[in-house]
């Protein structure tokens, strides 16, 4: 096992109705910025609950946060904090809501220009607001990590940063606000969750059994959990341990001590920066493809992978590997996610804009091993046409 | 899945050489008070290394904190550090220096009777001082929660309290100070953090599968690495996953959401008050005869137990489940650890004090259930004569 860290102050409210200990957590004297996405936090009720479990406190509310969301947009924000003597954010959504929150939380703290955390990648972050969440989408785990994705349109960027001040105070998890949303984004949250998982796990081995074991039940509950969440919306167990799956497959626990990848991940954000292809669609893609063309690099893991996961236990080490493949492509098309480039309208002449958009942005080096370089990134995407 | 709620604000720093980072954990204007047990973290050259990394810091050091500590050995080092104006506690030991600072660190801060901490469970604790522990022995899990015993000598009692402010604010676990560890030490370990998963995991299915599969990792890595890290002590791979794991085994993450039991605790603590035996052997004399006594109640999670964590998958339920016994007691018994109560010198006569003991403290609803009263302690330990 590799030498770590590990620190994670989000405090997490699970179940039921839990909606209602806002009152509880939130400053009694607070004034509270809601932030939100479409419409769907209000056509749901969830934000009629918690203004209820907010009465007594001066709230002000701002929606329209993008799916990929926006620079721009949060900059509007930030004057609306520093217009009106904002103390306490609260973030009602999915992953960009929560994202779009941390960047807005450290930006109103930053005394430079906000474009500087991002370009830093959040080193320059010194301070954050203080804020907490409201979890509407089981995904992406940025209700219980310190990540963020933001989006520049103007520059045509889609950039990432961390820092210890944008862990969430904490986050709310009420498996029945998932009752609602449509099958393509619990199948896409499904599918991401699913990737986060990979990245951290299908990598070599280096004596983490914990990390290993955890990982492993963490994937094979997504397999498991993710056609029933699509079949029986409403069924209170499943979306329950979606939910838990999902926070737990990206909270820094099992990835603490081991490689990471993140291979898929990058090469799928070119793929959404050209055509907006949904992120977990493009995970969805490209995985399969690398899992075959790294075979040799992750040989040790992908064995261990289909013996463990997939319970696949006959056959020559390349046969097993191959099963372990095509039930891999096979789980995110049984979750209706198609899985080949074509189906997203990408071909040869579009992977020369993605193979050089990897250039152009410095990822010349991916992987585990630092050793996908962009020739290597046309080759799996030319195998995942 | 129960509605939970999940807060770990510890700060874990893990690996190779990371007591060095003391420096940047403890406050440079800090007086510390660094506690210890008997000889062995001075004979180890732990204390050295925790010395030489607090250097410029005024040190205090108060040693000699017993295997169950004290009351009365606590209120000496809090009568210290009112007298010296410490501002900083840290822990260099296993669960019972980490235990006796927690309750330390409340009562230093706590205008009435400590006692009272002990007596309330802890509900009375409004603050405490800030500390960090340097873990030497991986058992217990206090370095990642909020829990602690305390024995009274005068009074005859060994009481628990939790609170939210006894978190440790970092836990340093370098795997390389357990090479040194005695072998009785490493299987009592191995066996109490077993037994603490098993006592939130055997009771009944709530759907939760992602504790459930944690939970099945920890015994199944435990079950594999006890042996080893009794062979080959200078084995940084086993020690350093032995060490998580049983951090992992009580740190609120697998006990969220699912009901829990404690019974082989509550029973087994009633042994070590009789007659001194150590915590973890009580464990392994009292949880085979209560998964053989309670098998109606946990029929469903004992069949899962067999097939997750033992991979027995022929045979009747009913042998099913004996193999699971057999083999969880055979577990026990590979680690030097013996599983009857005539092998620590306890029989009928004292299983009618242990019983009345049970009474005494109020311990007439046990288990998940709550089903389990002192008559049917006598039966489970009857038959584990």
């Amino acid at each position: 096992m590799n030498n770590f860290d590990f620190h994670n102050p989000t405090h997490i409210l699970f179940g039921k109705g839990r909606i209602a200990d806002l009152d509880a957590r939130v400053p009694a004297d607070a004034k509270v910025l809601i932030l939100y996405g479409g419409g769907s936090a209000e056509r749901t009720g969830v934000l009629a609950q918690v203004r209820a479990a907010l009465t007594g406190r001066k709230l002000i509310e701002f929606g329209g946060i993008e799916p990929n969301p926006r620079f721009a947009t949060a900059l509007k924000a930030v004057e609306l904090i520093r217009d009106n003597g904002i103390t306490f954010l609260l973030a009602v959504g999915g992953g960009s809501v929560i994202d779009a929150t941390k960047f807005i939380a450290a930006a109103v703290r930053h005394d430079g220009d906000p474009w500087e955390i991002l370009t830093s990648q959040g080193a320059v972050v010194a301070d954050a607001m203080p804020f907490g969440t409201v979890l509407t989408l089981p995904a992406t785990g940025s209700e219980m990590n310190p990540g963020s994705v933001i989006t520049n349109a103007e520059k045509g960027a889609k950039l990432a940063f961390l820092s210890p001040h944008c862990y969430p105070a904490f986050s709310i998890l009420d498996p029945e606000v998932t009752y609602s949303l449509p099958p393509r984004q619990i199948s896409n949250g499904v599918a991401d969750a699913f990737v986060h998982v990979i990245e951290q796990y299908l990598t070599y081995p280096v004596a983490a059994p914990v990390q290993d074991g955890f990982a492993e039940t963490l994937l094979r509950t997504l397999i498991d959990l993710g056609p029933k969440a699509l079949a029986t919306p409403q069924d209170y167990d499943t979306r329950a341990a979606l939910m838990w799956t999902a926070t737990q497959a990206l909270n820094g626990l099992i990835g603490a001590g081991v490689p990471q990848d993140w291979s898929s991940h990058m090469i799928g954000h070119e793929i959404t920066a050209l055509n907006d292809t949904d992120h977990a669609r493009t995970l969805a893609v490209v995985l399969p493809a690398l899992m075959n063309d790294q075979r040799e690099a992750k040989r040790a893991k992908l064995l261990q992978y289909a013996r463990n996961v997939w319970d696949i236990r006959e056959g020559s080490e390349e046969e097993r590997i191959d099963a372990a493949i095509a039930a891999t492509r096979g789980f995110f098309e049984s979750l209706g996610i198609k899985t080949r480039l074509g189906d997203y309208a990408v071909g040869t002449p579009e992977i020369d804009i993605i193979v050089s958009a990897l250039s152009d942005h410095g990822l010349t080096a991916l992987g585990e091993h630092r050793s996908i370089a962009p020739s290597d990134a046309r080759r799996i995407l030319e195998a995942a046409l």
